[in-house]
């Protein structure tokens, strides 16, 4: 009678309707049908990420989007910013060295976020910085960085553009695009998207295309120029993951009918209980200062095995949380709550952290975490 | 009361079996139980693709697995032969020339297959050819091109590789990888595999990944040198799409369970059927001496409007067949053969087919094609 829960920083957990609609026929990508439909999501697509420009659909995962970012928006030899505080900041930085870019690295302590007058001071003097790479959301830290007052710098300069991870932001906090003023925004489909992996999503402001059309990178499979060409027809430049793209778009549409602004307060809503909760236990959070909304990590008590937790709450209470990855294995856990998530997931999740804490050794008073989050939640 | 019917070659229909496991809940891709299904996947895939080495997955249609193919055999300024005889075989050049690699068009007229003493010529006399890119079935076209020759060719020139495109022939008929000293074979999730597009496939022999140690074109998306390493672990490098290798595990048991041997002979019969039924409605097949046994390329009749055949199908008989591309437009209409289907199938698209002709002014004998197909499968 083994009942399994999804609570991992992707994928996340989907709707029934959105595991339905993936197992319907699957639709010919050059007929009208499909047409549509992508036409369909395009449009809520562009809601979604605050932005009046084409949001790309790529058959990739979100890192295929990225290496995109990048390959369109510099040349062999150039200058990048890559703020590194993270797994994935470092995922920025080697992406632009695999393609010869020149990378400077604005490195900040993991669970911190970046303080935007180092950036400023990187940008100034004559700097010949022609993109900054930042997450919005930092998924191995659960940092929130400081996108918009970066923004505020990158706009005013006139050859350096910003390129943002929304990975776990898009769909889970505003990051508004265009008003802000960001270049390059990214994002995966399973993440607050509420669909399996499998899809990347890539929109560009007018300086990223006049940059797309002199960069020297080489690019085949990620050809944004082609696509930009071809989706607005309903088309796509390779055959694409048909049933992913179906189901998209039903899940727009569900974000559509629930509101952004309401999704974007659900989020807030879900992160801050967790964060109470875990607080109410007696835990510390690993990043207190700027958390992100999409998942919480919380440091492993004195005492506790980390590298324990993971695997005995999965085998005992049948819930998937992520540990630490590369240098924080062990020392933090991560709870997701972005995409399809609501207050009973939280209540439930809390309960199996307690249960578990508890089996391992932690004086976890059981019921505290579980309280606060349905103090906060019924608030 | 409106069924559909998908007849494109690719991406192909799936089985209801496959179509319930797109459903299933997410598996978390870093948990045991992912690692068992993609350890068991990998299995499978290396008996269906006729080899010895690790058949990668990829996140990516199929043409992201021939970017790897080039990424990672060549570096800049190497020069490749291209045998282009359609739309595939120019993308293969496409992939070549946008990283910088020197291409040699050896080009064959559409609709034929190339002649290996043209290939012998190109690889003789001080060439200096790093590798020879082909497809084993030219999709644009319904050509199989003589693989087993060719590789005969090149297994015996030390610094000249085979790569082949077998996006729409593994699992549809023999092209053994190992037995004919083939250096690269990629394949495609959409076809054969009997599954939704999004996974792309890559086998590499030896001679193959010593070339990968000291590529130099740029990557990292498709970094197989990674994949290696951690696909047999059951990871893979970045999220992949689960549904999909989960699906993949069962597909690859039910080529197991037919037996790959039986898989292709049902090919062979469907295919052969396919082009008997067309020969006797009255038809010319467009590539009759080499034909592949993935999809059948008729020519479009004189005297009826080739652009409308697969409108007319679809708007009236909900059946999707693909018609021709680029320089085939309106010239040529195919049927697909490859994958989950069985002789009943073909008797329904024929039926179709005949019934679209006559609509479209075609004095086509009713009944004469499904009659042909009967007697051939039946036989």
């Amino acid at each position: 009678m083994k009942r399994e829960y999804l609570f991992a920083p992707g994928p996340t957990q989907l709707p029934e309707e959105i595991l339905r609609i993936l197992s319907e026929p699957i639709v010919y990508h050059r007929g009208p049908k499909f047409k549509a439909i992508l036409q369909e999501a395009r449009a809520d697509l562009k809601v979604l990420f605050q932005t009046e420009q084409d949001v790309l659909v790529l058959t990739s995962s979100g890192t295929g989007a990225m290496e995109a970012a990048v390959t369109h928006t510099l040349s062999r030899g150039d200058r990048a910013l890559v703020i590194e505080g993270g797994k994935f900041g470092e995922r920025w930085g080697e992406i632009c060295q695999a393609y010869g870019v020149d990378v400077e690295w604005l490195r900040v302590p993991w669970g911190k976020a970046v303080d935007p007058a180092d950036v400023r001071k990187a940008l100034t003097n004559g700097s010949d910085i022609r993109a900054v790479f930042v997450q919005a959301s930092e998924t191995s830290t659960g940092v929130k960085q400081p996108v918009h007052e970066i923004a505020e710098i990158t706009r005013r300069l006139p050859d350096t553009l910003l390129a943002v991870d929304g990975i776990t932001a898009v769909g889970v906090f505003p990051v508004p695009m265009d008003a802000w003023g960001i270049d390059v925004m990214v994002s995966g489909s399973q993440k607050a998207m509420m669909l399996p992996p499998g899809l990347g999503f890539i929109a560009m402001g007018p300086r990223a295309w006049a940059r797309a059309e002199r960069s020297d990178l080489p690019k085949f499979y990620f050809n944004l120029r082609k696509e930009r060409e071809l989706q607005p027809k309903g088309e796509t430049n390779f055959t694409p993951a048909v049933p992913f793209i179906v189901a998209l778009r039903r899940a727009l549409q569900m974000i559509r009918e629930e509101g952004l602004e309401q999704v974007f307060a659900r989020h807030e809503r879900l992160a801050k209980a967790t964060r109470e909760g875990m607080r109410a236990l007696g835990l510390e959070l690993f990043a207190p200062e700027s958390p992100s909304n999409a998942c919480t990590a919380v440091k492993v008590p004195a005492g506790v095995d980390g590298e324990k937790i993971p695997k005995h709450i999965r085998e005992t209470y049948g819930v998937t949380i992520a540990g630490g990855q590369s240098k924080l294995k062990g020392k933090i856990f991560r709870i997701a709550h972005l995409g399809y998530y609501n207050p009973f997931d939280m209540v439930m999740v809390m309960s199996a952290v307690e249960m578990t804490l508890r089996d391992l050794g932690y004086p976890a008073q059981i019921g505290a975490g579980v309280r606060k989050v349905q103090e906060i939640l019924a608030g």
